[in-house]
Parts: C-alpha cells; sequence; structure tokens
C-alpha cells in the first residue's frame, strides 16, 4: 500500500511552501509523489463549455479527460473522502501520497511550526505527530528538522516509508468496504493466492497482486 | 468490470451532443456514467498560484483536490492511456464509462452520422461498431436509432452491458500487469477466494472482492 504522510499546520504556516520544497527533494532521489490538498470552498477544474464541462453539465458522476502527457479526473463523491479513500479509489503509480492538512485524518503527521507566528504545537503524539519542522526546537520525543533541511526532511521519510519494503500486506475489500484481516486470515489468504498465482506462467515471482472478482453468488 | 462503449463519428457530427442527451438518460434510469474525453491539445485544469497548482509545479506526479461533493485527480502519464488503461487506473463507483471518440481502441463503437454532412460511415463491425445512430437507415447488421431516440439507445446499452450481471468476472494484475486466465484457472481462482472471504465474519455473501497484495517474496 503507498504510504501516505500529513504535512500540518495552523494556517499561514507555510505548508503549501513546505511542500513545494519537499517534493524536488523526494523527485530528485527517485520517488514518485502524489499531493493531496482539501478545498472547502469548491474549485473549477474545467473551461465552461468545454466538451469535458458539457459531459459534467449533463450529468456525468465521472468525467476524465485524458492527454499523452497528464489525464484529469472529475468525480462526484457524497461526502468528504479520507486520505485512505482517497488512495484506494484514486491513486495509483506512485510511492508516497502527501497532504497538506488533514489534521484530523488518523495517517502520520508532519507539523511545520513557526515561533514568531504561533504559540503551541497543533499537534501532539497522540494524532499521530511523528515529527516537526521548525525554528524552534521541541522536545516531546520525535524528530525535529529546520525549516530549510529538505534533506533530512526527505530521508527521514525515505527511512520511515520508503524503504521498508519487503513486508507483506494485503488489503480486502468486499462490496466496497475494507474489511480488517486478523493475521491469521491475513497470511492464509496471502499465502493461498500467493500460491495459486505462482502456478500461472509468467508469475512465479510477484510483489505485487492485484484481484477484482464481480458477480453473484451462484 | 465497469462496461465501456465509445461514441465515435466523424468531425462535427455530434458526438458531445449525443452525450450530453444520453447521459441524463441513463442517470434518470438509476445508472452512474463516466465519460471520458481526449484532449490532445492538453488541457487547463487548475488555476496559477492555487496551492494545488503549486504542488503540481514543483514536480507532483498526481495531484488531487478533495471537497465534499467533488473530487479531482491530475496526474502524469508516459503516453496515451488505452480505455482500459483509463478504466484500470481512474474509474471507479460507476456502472459505465461512455468515451467520446476513441475509434482506435478495441472497445465497443456506436457510431453517430448525418446525411447532409457525410458520405459514409467512419466505421465497420470489424472496429466493433455495434450501434448507429443517424438520419438514414443502414443495412449493416447492427442496430440503427434515429438522432433522437435517446430512450432507445439507453435501452440498448442497458440490454446489452448493464443487465447482463450475473455473470462472474475475475481480472488479475500481477505487478501491474494483467494477467490472461483461461476458463479453468478463473473459475479455480474465482471459486477460492470466494471461498476464503466467505468465512469471514460478514462476507457470507459478496458481489465484489477486490484483494492487493504487496511485497516481496519471502
Amino acid at each position: 500500500m503507498i504510504p501516505i504522510v500529513s504535512i500540518v499546520g495552523k494556517s499561514d504556516s507555510g505548508k503549501t511552501t513546505l511542500i513545494e520544497k519537499l517534493v524536488p527533494e523526494l523527485t530528485r532521489r527517485g520517488y514518485r509523489v502524489a499531493t493531496v490538498k482539501h478545498d472547502t470552498h469548491g474549485f473549477e477544474v474545467d473551461r465552461e463549455g468545454k466538451d469535458s464541462w458539457r459531459h459534467k453539465q449533463a450529468g456525468a458522476h465521472t468525467v476524465v479527460i485524458s492527454s499523452p502527457k497528464k489525464v484529469a479526473l472529475i468525480r462526484d463523491v457524497e461526502k468528504d473522502l479520507t486520505l485512505e479513500e482517497i488512495r484506494g479509489k484514486l491513486v495509483q503509480d506512485v510511492d508516497l501520497i502527501l497532504s497538506e492538512g488533514y489534521k484530523k485524518d488518523v495517517q502520520p503527521k508532519i507539523e511545520i511550526f513557526r515561533k514568531e507566528k504561533h504559540q503551541e504545537l497543533l499537534c501532539t503524539k497522540e494524532d499521530n505527530l511523528i515529527a516537526i519542522v521548525s525554528d524552534k526546537t521541541f522536545n516531546i520525543g520525535v524528530p525535529c528538522f529546520d525549516l530549510e533541511d529538505m534533506a533530512g526532511l526527505a530521508s527521514f521519510i525515505e527511512t520511515e516509508f520508503l524503504k521498508k519494503k519487503g513486508k507483506e500486506d494485503i488489503s480486502l475489500k468486499v462490496d466496497g468496504k475494507i474489511i480488517p484481516l486478523k493475521p491469521f486470515a491475513k497470511d492464509f489468504i496471502t499465502k493461498t493466492i500467493k500460491g495459486m498465482v505462482s502456478s500461472l506462467k509468467g508469475c512465479e515471482k510477484s510483489e505485487r497482486i492485484e484481484i477484482n472478482i464481480e458477480g453473484e453468488e451462484r
């Protein structure tokens, strides 16, 4: 599963600027990064009168605009998606998801803090705070990086989230709902499927298996 | 798997207008429709200066903008995606994908044709043409609908693609590549997984199972 890290901080703390500096540092190291931004005010994604805009106006639930270099998608949702739902429904082909904000989400958080702007931290370790980026040093048991130390911050993210491969993981969704699995079920299902798949030609070794089954009970 | 139907036709035949009329007819019948439009000229999906625009400028491979009613995603691709890749990588939670254009893709096609604009059809049955929408009648062995007969066209799509549920289907991807399965392997893997999953609490009956396994060989 693609790891998720949230960049949080009070308003005007410099979250977007931090992401603007961190993304190139991670990209330079060979990682593909997806970013997620919450927008309460709604947003404009397409120009009035364009064909894709006309599709959406006609009531299409989802509109995809495809070109040789980039693809865009606009879709309806019934409520704000969690970061886990965004990962499950939308994001593929990246190594890391960095969100701006999402302090109420359960994902690991890095807080940016500037002493001239703020009095106290927004998050505690109980909020899954894993690091601080600040011009002040905090002693609360998580690493603290200087505002300009992108190399240090990127190395921290790399060690914690991007080099920990090798651990097997399985996710199971039934009729759209994520089913939590106990270790025994996880191991049993993983090994059974890996065993079956390894008997198929060209699939003797596999790192990633994706299976979709559709259809009603027979 | 979500069915895909392409609305094709020569330029100025009224493809977008047809989609604008067909989508509400399908929506009224309770189906969720995704549309796909190819854009050779590139497109603007975000406003200069916005946070999400700054993320993309910084080199993010994918940018997601999330709000309570809609979600947008912009991602890099290395080449034009096929409709099957668009379905696999991007589209979820819909009943049907309607593309505008994509006449070279392998998916089933409905051609729109106007006698005052065109001399001959763009597609033949060999191109997977399954119906024609026109002010002229063709006798080439595929159903022909009047330009205004959206009810007839929607019923045709419904019968061909949306009411054929009940057939089980499985798709398997290993390390990102789609693995073709022979009927025996399909049946064996489907039944094994359905059997395992049905022993989990709350999963006794399932219509759709999605499994992702990641991790290297142990």
